[in-house]
């Protein structure tokens, strides 16, 4: 790809991107929510602009926007691009968008050469993937693995709407939901760019990484219990403080966690004191973990044994310690096979590649229920994501074209 | 002092205590404040017991219950015995009061034997040292050293009812609150045995010990400010985590304090994470710190090392830190004198003697300001005080007596 055709193609993702950003119910704050009006005008524009690029184009019946750009010979499998339109509230033009529009620009430019793959290509822009009206997430991306479940036709809206009839008033049938199942053979794999919505592509000053897994994730709640006590007259050898031993755990969470490497994160993220006053030694402290990684195994091992170092704290100290995990996900791996191609890509873009793992969930992780996964990332200013300062520079996004459709052109 | 003489005395005491508790404004949670009825009706009852105990009695302008017990010359300098009569709200039985009934002992024992010293005794039941009613503390002890500010007749209650207001209702004219102030050479000493209100004599197995000062104490707002992120995005490595800062200096707070000895203790006793949300690397730590101690040199010392391991731990990471001193009180020392007589005494009476500091405030602190003030530590179950469990046992109130009246023998 030239550097004059990857530069046209980013100056269009970044127009579009604004243009998308316009569609929103609230006018200095884009929200973009599932089944709304915006959703369907959003829904329309992107149709608008895969016809262009000469795909034929529907809307599916959860309301996911789709295209096919037909290989070689009609009917054959394809090699499945997409992300999400719907928004988290005040959002950022970015997170979602980017993935639907520099797909659409891999397809234009086969379209403007009049050439055809092996294989199709589809492209998807997901209906939900926030969950940000239904409080229920990866609506889209499993409507096409054909994992709603029952229950999601009655989750209701802060305003008591269902989604049984958010969809009837959006012009979908509710009993038509598990039409939009594909079957496994439609599709040989699904590629996923993304914000990179983390702070490492910018610091390495590389644009493109490519995704090894979506970290798993496991949070918990847990409790020091020691012994309130007068700061003024119990002596520090008798203390049996909760938040000096909340803080020497802490202190091990970081620096086992660094020592553990391979890409794990573990957060206190809250923190409370009981009784909580300048002059009385905190008797209880409940703070949350929030740990996670690319890999299942090496995540639950540091968790043992953060947990076991918290337990030999408390017991050295003479107080108890509890932890209840109320959250945990699994991690997803991305195909070992689709890491290479995208690999293969970006060095072959920036001259280097660099593996990372996604700290956010995103439509991949439905998606690799049933089909070999692989995700590119691109590079966003301060790693800020959710919120209007969300940031890509347009010459982050031409590589990004360049480097995503030189990988699906290998893959067909 | 006979055993059996010491155990009656104790006996005495433990029921008088008892008698006092019943006066409160709460039936099942001993409450008495200052100008209350309750105050003027434990007044009398004091009073009575003095009278019993051979002294003259009189209530004070500021409405302090004294006594005087004359030496062999009328009109001699006294050695002035004393704590206070009001409690806190739901107060224990023994804190300050367990000093005014121990003194009478002291008295009674001589005028049984009808002994004079040279120097006369006084007693007095201060009238305020908890300001649980006006929010102002030792009021009844800066009424004898007569530093009153005048703005203290102003203070109102929670019902709206200034000092002056209530003066007058208990029969006490504002004009008058000079005329409680004692001229310096009324009094060669001031002593006051008190409940620890801390679990070191426990933990030493002693019933008695001398206090060498009371603390001086600062308190501190203090704050970390890093950078606020995605718990799942941002890698350990490039973390600006406020609460991450906190835990390593609040363990330095811990092992530096304790490291350095001299009965100083810190504590944070408040923490607050911003955000504080489960998934969000915390931006910014606002934690309170309180450091104590029985020297302002060493305490000094100690709060300048730990700002500047904060401010070391904050430039490492990358973040900053700031601290705002919002309370300060000096150290009041025990005179050198005065712990040497009390602690012969308290050796003569349990084979050895101890030094440990006030963690609390005393009227003792007041008096320091005009005299020599000396002050003897009983051992309370558990360190428990200002709470219905706090409890003294009769053994331990009878080897006080004893060595309260050896001491008082010994100086006069």
């Amino acid at each position: 790809m030239s550097q004059i055709t990857r530069q046209q193609a980013a100056e269009r993702v970044m127009a579009r991107a604004d243009a998308l950003a316009a569609i929103s119910e609230t006018p200095n704050a884009l929200t973009r929510v599932y089944l709304s009006t915006q959703h369907l005008q959003a829904n329309q524009l992107v149709g608008q602009w895969m016809s262009q690029a000469g795909m034929t184009v529907w809307q599916d019946s959860v309301g996911n926007i789709c295209g096919r750009y037909e290989g070689e010979q009609e009917g054959a499998p394809a090699v499945l691009l997409g992300s999400h339109l719907d928004t988290v509230r005040n959002a950022g033009r970015y997170d979602g968008m980017l993935g639907v529009l520099t797909a659409i620009e891999v397809v234009d430019s086969l379209h403007q050469q009049e050439k055809r793959l092996a294989q199709a290509i589809e492209i998807v822009g997901f209906c939900d993937e926030e969950g940000t009206r239904f409080g229920i997430t990866l609506l889209g991306s499993r409507g096409l693995t054909g994992t709603w479940p029952e229950s999601w036709l009655d989750k209701c809206d802060a305003n008591g709407v269902c989604v049984a009839q958010a969809m009837v008033l959006a012009g979908l049938d509710p009993a038509r939901v598990p039409l939009a199942a594909r079957n496994k053979d439609d599709f040989s794999a699904y590629l996923e760019l993304h914000i990179e919505q983390g702070p490492c592509l910018e610091q390495q000053r590389l644009a493109l990484g490519v995704v090894e897994a979506i970290n798993g994730a496991r949070r918990l709640n847990c409790r020091f219990t020691g012994e309130a006590g007068h700061a003024g007259t119990v002596p520090m050898a008798h203390r049996k403080d909760a938040l000096a031993a909340s803080a020497e755990w802490m202190v091990m969470i970081e620096s086992t966690t660094l020592q553990h490497g391979g890409n794990l994160v573990a957060t206190v993220g809250e923190l409370r004191c009981l009784p909580g006053a300048v002059n009385v030694i905190p008797g209880e402290v409940a703070l949350s973990l929030d740990i996670r990684g690319p890999q299942d195994a090496p995540l639950d091992v540091l968790l043992n044994t953060l947990l076991a170092q918290a337990q030999t704290i408390a017991t050295r100290r003479g107080l108890s310690f509890s932890a209840e995990e109320f959250y945990r996900i699994a991690a997803t791996p991305c195909d070992a096979h689709l890491q290479t191609r995208l690999g293969e890509a970006v060095a072959a873009v920036q001259g280097c590649t660099v593996s990372l793992p996604s700290g956010a969930g995103h439509d991949a992780i439905a998606m690799a229920e049933r089909w070999p996964v692989g995700m590119l990332f691109v590079r966003c200013k301060g790693g800020v994501s959710h919120h209007p300062a969300e940031s890509v520079m347009a010459e982050d996004v031409a590589q990004a074209i360049d480097a995503f459709t030189r990988a699906v052109t290998s893959l067909t």
